[in-house]
């Protein structure tokens, strides 16, 4: 499905749906080789544009129709702050991280989120989540060896849904029901989000998140303009500008609590301070770039994140946001290598045409 | 890539490997959704034949070039059964059907395998596939909290691996190194495969499969071609039409010992005993079909297992594989539902009209 063009809301009133089309045509950005050929393909998308909303470089259609899913979680994250929650309530640089995070349900993730939801008088039974089993192999062979009973501190959405308890505590609303679009706490960041992304979110197809919270189709494009907007804060209101400064400071400080051990956003982190990425299902990623004053947003067609991952490390090479030094730390990402199950080469996951050329330029 | 049109050797000359192109144009086989709107898509290429290689039923390309991974075990087992080695092991019909399975690591193929290389002579020490942690839930958690040791007979391919380690021992063969392209092992196995796919393996791409056996790149329809002379025999030699007599009938006898808890395959031989389907890694299905003297052979484009199962299901269905009973009790494969973590229906996974198309002739 393709969307109508991005409306900038400075300029021009908010997308508010549009056309659907059934087939996009978007080139295929990833290649999964074994041996010597190729034996998987996957297509999608990518946009990158300035707080304007300006295109500056593209590949695919970047009008796709997309669910942001957790990739729009930092802006999803802005009323924790700009309601004076996290204020109130003293948070950290690592509360905010988690905030902005899906994390792996790691022992330091899960203690952090208890102690956090203490703090506001709460425990996990408020978190409307579902569960998780922890997602890294070690953190999981604990849990099991200590027979350790699974709760929703664990989901990797635990985090956010921390902040959105917590602002309705600061608020004096009762919490449950939070996940629910009509409750105060969801409407909060509905308008955010709508207004970061320049859409109407009253307007576009409304399906729930894997964490129940709703989530809302939009063009490619619109969820780069708000993490651009993230990036370059100056057309924004002051206190948004400052709760966004905040919020990517917060990642930038903390990687390990936006994506645990290992994951792609706490190595890109980690390898270049610059930029903050952030990772969704079904194969979308987002950046917001404040050096450059940019924001990225990428979909995968087919929800491959193998392919997502690549192809983000791909699309910020291109874009200048690794020195040499942090290309070769990124390799495991930018190139990742295939093995067999006793550890030798079998292929390789590689950019295909459309990202190498953005990379080269 | 695409291929050369298959040839048969009965009537031609063996296929040879051919022109690859970089792209194919296969159709969505594949749509996922969330709420009402799509939000990921499953290129793909389904090819159904008979015997003599007639192309029966297809959508995409059928000479889309591919690696059929592990669809191919059942092809892989007959030298197991052609060089007299089961014979002489006396194996049963649950060592024939690990011989053609994915397993999951559960308690009982572990023990199943492991009896059957101490009968032979050997230990899972003379597996050379690598070792890989159970896959189910379950069998995971009950081998971390008895803290055993895994061994690569907890490796989805031990059963193929004990079977090529059975027949070299058949054969007087020192075992080391069974897995090389150069081993009296992977020569028997690759002359049956070539024999049956209408491929001189000799002239096209080779590549390691994830086991570490040779795994070689072939047109669609000649991998459903293999599979159809499985399910029709009749103009096979008596010998080769005997053993695909016996794994097939070992498969229907067995099918947890083909795919384990769950799985796919374990499912749709469990609900309709006639058909005999098999997956391979990154999105590859084959089946053969002995009541209708069909073979099947289908590839995702991006390599994603459940856009192969809802297809593999949907192209059974539009065969006539299924009674109603049977397609009510496979609707979790035909028509799998995406649930948010905390149990509320977000989306689906459903067929498109390529697809739809095929089970409605």
């Amino acid at each position: 499905m393709a969307l109508q063009l991005v409306t900038i809301p400075d300029k021009a009133s908010p997308f508010r749906g549009g056309d659907f089309t059934d087939v996009t045509a978007n080139p295929v950005l990833i290649e999964v080789t074994r041996g010597a050929d190729v034996e998987s393909r996957h297509r999608g998308a990518f946009v990158v544009v300035d707080a304007s909303g300006k295109i500056v470089r593209s590949a695919g259609d970047p009008r796709m129709a997309i669910y942001p899913r957790s990739a729009a979680k930092p802006l999803q994250a802005l009323p924790l702050i700009e309601t004076g929650a996290a204020d109130r309530f003293g948070l950290t640089d690592t509360e905010l991280a988690l905030a902005c995070a899906s994390h792996k349900g790691e022992p330091a993730h899960v203690e952090a989120v208890k102690a956090w939801l203490a703090r506001i008088g709460l425990t996990h039974a408020a978190l409307e989540c579902g569960i998780q089993p922890p997602r890294t192999s070690q953190a999981l062979e604990k849990a099991i060896l200590e027979r350790t009973p699974l709760t929703a501190a664990y989901h990797n959405c635990s985090g956010k849904h921390a902040g959105f308890l917590t602002a309705c505590v600061a608020c004096g609303e009762a919490p449950s029901g939070y996940i629910d679009p009509d409750h105060p706490a969801q409407k909060r960041v509905t308008q955010a989000l709508g207004e970061m992304t320049g859409c109407d979110l009253s307007a576009v197809p409304l399906a729930r998140d894997g964490c129940g919270i709703p989530t809302y189709c939009m063009p490619l494009q619109n969820l780069a303009l708000g993490m651009a907007r993230l990036a370059d804060a100056s057309a924004l209101p002051r206190p948004r500008a400052q709760a966004a400064k905040r919020l990517l400071d917060a990642m930038a400080s903390e990687p390990f609590f936006v994506n645990g051990t290992g994951g792609f956003t706490t190595e890109v982190i980690l390898a270049a301070r610059s930029v903050r990425v952030k990772g969704g299902a079904e194969g979308v990623y987002a950046a917001a770039l404040p050096e450059l004053g940019l924001g990225m947003a990428l979909k995968i067609d087919d929800g491959a994140m193998r392919a997502a991952e690549c192809a983000a490390a791909h699309v910020l090479l291109g874009l200048g946001c690794f020195t040499a030094d942090e290309e070769q730390r990124l390799k495991p990402f930018l190139n990742p290598v295939i093995k067999t199950d006793a550890g030798r080469d079998a292929g390789a996951i590689r950019p295909t045409a459309p990202l190498a050329a953005s990379s080269a330029v």
